[in-house]
């Protein structure tokens, strides 16, 4: 079944049945400056060199050496049972940092750390340190709780982001090797389980879109559909939703337990939804989604707002003093948003992905890059109890004993550029707004942009056509859905732009040169809550384009209590202040104490909270 | 040190160094009808009969026949570490059920069951069926976890309550042997370490009342100093606070952590602090009581919000919807709030003692008594996810895993009648508020009232002197807080009232035959939250003296959905409904759907929920 025939590397995006738009070979969007160029300087430079060394202290990397056997096996396992995962994640973001510059640094992280992994391989494939060194008896006889094929799935998704990237097959061959194995093992007539942490399912995708060996996707068939048909037999605490096996995913409508479970399953299901054209699976996967976004989302994009079980609230339980919002449900929440996008097209999607990143994923890690939120709270009270676990009072922390979350975030910038643009047949959508270089084929002829902006903070896009055909071809521009009175112009001159909350179709004969100007209002703005979120009744949050705000306690005059404060009507002020957190604009806004007195409070982007000191912070505050 | 010289059991309530008021000696007060001998009546019949079965069936009784080597100990233990209370507590509800009346089926459960763990307990006086069965070299190695200290205190308590019950000191043999070996083995020049779990602290005191035996009273002590200095490293997921070890206890101010390790520690220091005379510690604990009633406490007393380690909020983190709840933090709450109560005498602690056992507690237990909720939430959605183990949401169950509840329910309400009356030396304090006798002694001499109400339906108390000496005595009868505009006769004439939320002291020379009529405003009413709890913003819920009520599903004209539908200003208007849930009274009120048509609402008493189906509810609603 080793039937590794990899196409070209860097095409190796196969093609995909039932979607509507493609995404981009990778390298041919560049994020050149600006805010997120920004934030990959600091994963770059700062995070994932850190992170070498966290996995090195955790034991994480000596587990492998002890597996590989170049340091004694009888020294046991150190660690959570997933904890090879931290690793594969981690090597996912030192490949995909290789596409946007190669590094010699990084070249030799991922070449040590690759022949770790596959010196650590046993002989008939099977990969897991945890169980080699801790329970060696153990293969696939606790799926609820053991993770092997959540590891195994982080494995795949490394080789084949080392693979794409650097067109090193060190580690797809581990993968396709562990790969073979596990369709040689689950399935029906064989062996009939599934894993408690769902993963592999979009792991599995990606490996048969990179090798095109279909036993991977009919695995990854396979394992959507088991679930729900009780072969979890889950013990202790928590129940079949935690490991999302209480529904067959085709089922399920409304997403409940295990947030991070649920959202990857969701993901894998797209992926085999789309690669099946299994529509009715598709379209229930859509209903859900839709449903999270109106009812357990919070305004951030963070998902799953119970602490207990890391789970998903009924809807509209959404309080923001105990949300959870774990960093990896953000993350993951992004990854089913970019396959419904694509899936369908729908800039629903794209703007629910934005929310999540510009709020809910970069909230998880510190400007500096060295620590990191696991969970995202949007209310911090007055004399709240920094409980050591409570890592949401007690400030982000450099690592965590379960370190799901760090090398989460690292990944997802590393391959932030492969979110800006896709194509289709008839042209190129712009998603994320950022200065980019975009180079496309449409109708196998090559399309060339370059965006410059100084978004968020600022609203205008100017989109330079840098090559184009003869032929007309549709630029997309997502129009998101809080940009009413959102302007556009072409050559300088004013078009038509039409509802907000889709993709703007412009269809011409572009010729090098075009420039098309997007003016969106990037303003501070009120938001009201649904009114049957309970714990935000009577209250408002301001967001400022894609950015969600909070009032952090040291920006507030002295004396002022956020907990005890209002709101009053009246102008929001903007300040653009260069040297605070990077530079951000803050937002004013009038007041009044409890006393009656009146104040101004300040905001600054959610994200960014945090970062100089532990205090009360609110999204949410009372406005009677 | 087995110095065992017990005084007259049905007295042995030996003297309490600082307290105010004095609990009556057991038999004293007697609940001779109405409402809670009605809940009594069902927990003698049905509840404490059908828990034998469970234990049994659980295997809880099977692990003591093993450590007893009447089944082979190598057949192991089944359940939680922490098994051996569930049977403790349960002894402790066999032994009060006899002393409010003798029965042989009680006597013989007392006998055979007794005699069992007496069999159980090891030579040197060691007992606990999971050390035994499961890590028989595990004596003391997990105190984090391991729940040793806490099985020991509830033994003792069942000990100490068999022996005053019933006179029988088969358990108080096996707890004075037990109690001796932890005062060999723990504290100052011993070994240094406190359980993980509180609760031996205020088993310890209690057998010192029973025992005289000062080392009991000087380990709890010890217990009591020794949290807060880094004796427990607890590993895992759980911080300091979760075990109480993150603060010396004097030094709390805000009540964090497990909420039952949190209260029962608190009861077992407001002993130590009485006994001892420590006012330094008392002072702190009254501190710590009022910052939980004013800000961590729900309306129906209950406390512990947090799912997640089972903990105490922030204060004011008080959403309704993710109220956790436990059974046994209430009535942990409700045995500190007694303490407190005979510490000081203050008003306060009874009335919250009073909400919390007609909200919080007795919620935890089914019409029929078998079936229990281990967590009482304050609302249910719409759609709300019915997990299995969500129990807030899928119902009452008959037993738990984790069976902790259940029997504390059992115990409570066996104990009920010694939480009516106190006495001091001036004479005697009526609490709670039920049909009953009272026998007393003040000053040498007997007094005897009989207490007739319909409490808490109708507002009347008559309180009528049965026996009296000829000296002046003084009549205490507690005016809740909510009592604005209670009126008072004695022999028909109106005396008056002065304010509510303290204990009217009533001097005269009584005779026999003197009739005391106290008229409590029992009216249903709208209480608004404190506008610091966001989640409760904009709401109101019902109350009637000390009941809170709820808005059940089923009780709604078809089509109202609870989450979207506001109560109007209008008129509350009380039904007397004797055939409803074992009868109660109804509160209507005047309501606005969500597309703004007019609706009637109906509410319950809050402890009735759940007892016809599962549905939508909620306390709080929504009043614009």
């Amino acid at each position: 079944m080793s039937s590794l025939q990899p196409p070209d590397p860097s095409a190796a995006v196969a093609p995909i049945a039932a979607t509507t738009l493609r995404p981009l070979p990778l390298g041919a969007a560049k994020i050149t400056g600006g805010f997120w160029s920004e934030r990959q300087d600091v994963n770059r430079k700062a995070t994932i060199p850190a992170a070498g060394d966290r996995l090195e202290e955790a034991g994480t990397l000596r587990n492998l050496r002890r597996a590989a056997g170049r340091e004694p096996v009888a020294d046991g396992f150190t660690g959570r049972p997933f904890a090879d995962s931290d690793v594969y994640k981690w090597l996912e973001a030192v490949a995909w940092e290789q596409s946007r510059e190669p590094s010699e640094a990084f070249a030799a992280w991922q070449s040590s750390t690759s022949a770790l992994v596959a010196d650590a391989q046993e002989a008939d494939g099977y990969l897991n340190t945890h169980i080699r060194l801790a329970v060696p008896d153990g293969r696939f006889t606790d799926l609820e709780k053991g993770h092997e094929l959540y590891c195994a799935g982080h494995l795949l998704q490394a080789a084949v982001a080392q693979y794409r990237a650097t067109a090193d097959r060190t580690l797809l061959t581990v993968a396709t090797r562990f790969a073979d194995l596990l369709a040689d093992h689950f399935g029906p007539g064989r062996t009939e389980g599934i894993d408690g942490h769902p993963l592999i399912e979009m792991a599995l995708v990606e490996l048969y879109r990179t090798t095109g060996t279909t036993a991977y996707l009919d695995l990854a068939r396979y394992f959507v559909e088991a679930r729900g048909h009780g072969l979890l037999v889950p013990p202790g605490h928590h129940g079949p939703a935690y490991f999302q096996d209480h529904l067959p995913v085709r089922d399920v409508r409304v997403l409940g337990g295990h947030a991070v479970r649920a959202l990857y399953l969701a993901s894998g299901a797209t992926d085999v939804a789309v690669e099946t054209g299994d529509t009715e699976l598709l379209d229930a996967l859509r209903e859900t989604w839709q449903t999270m976004v109106d009812t357990q989302a919070y305004l951030t994009g963070g998902v799953g707002s119970r602490w207990y079980g890391e789970a998903f609230g009924d809807p509209f339980e959404l309080p923001p003093d105990a949300a959870y919002c774990e960093t990896c449900a953000a993350i993951a929440s992004v990854q089913w948003s970019w396959r419904l996008l694509l899936a369908t097209g729908g800039s629903r999607y794209a703007d629910q992905l934005e929310r999540t990143l510009y709020n809910a994923v970069i909230s998880g890690v510190s400007s500096t890059g060295g620590e990191f939120f696991y969970v995202n709270t949007l209310k911090v009270r007055n004399n709240a109890y920094a409980d050591d676990q409570r890592s949401a009072v007690a400030g982000r922390q450099p690592w965590y004993g379960t370190a799901c979350c760090p090398p989460n975030v690292m990944r997802t910038l590393a391959s932030l550029d492969q979110l800006v643009a896709t194509s289709d047949d008839s042209g190129i959508q712009l998603h994320l707004y950022a200065p980019a270089t975009v180079m496309a084929e449409v109708g196998g002829a090559a399309v060339g942009l370059e965006v410059t902006t100084r978004y968020p903070w600022h609203g205008r896009v100017t989109v330079t056509v840098t090559e184009s055909p003869e032929t007309p071809w549709t630029l997309g521009l997502r129009l998101p859905a809080w940009a009413e009175g959102c302007k556009l112009t072409i050559n300088g001159t004013e078009e038509p732009v039409g509802e907000v909350g889709r993709t703007a179709a412009l269809e011409r004969r572009w010729k090098r040169g075009d420039e098309v100007v997007l003016d969106l209002p990037v303003r501070a703005r009120r938001t009201a809550p649904d009114d049957r979120v309970d714990s935000v009744r009577g209250c408002v949050a301001i967001e400022r384009g894609p950015l969600v705000y909070c009032f952090e306690q040291l920006d507030q005059p002295d004396g002022v209590v956020l907990d005890e404060t209002a709101v009053l009507p009246g102008e929001l002020v903007e300040t653009d202040r260069p040297e605070l957190l990077g530079g951000v604009t803050t937002v004013s806004v009038p007041a009044r104490r409890r006393d009656g007195s009146g104040t101004t409070l300040t905001a600054i982007p959610y994200y960014a909270w945090a970062n100089r000191a532990m205090g009360p912070m609110t999204v949410w505050i009372d406005a009677p």
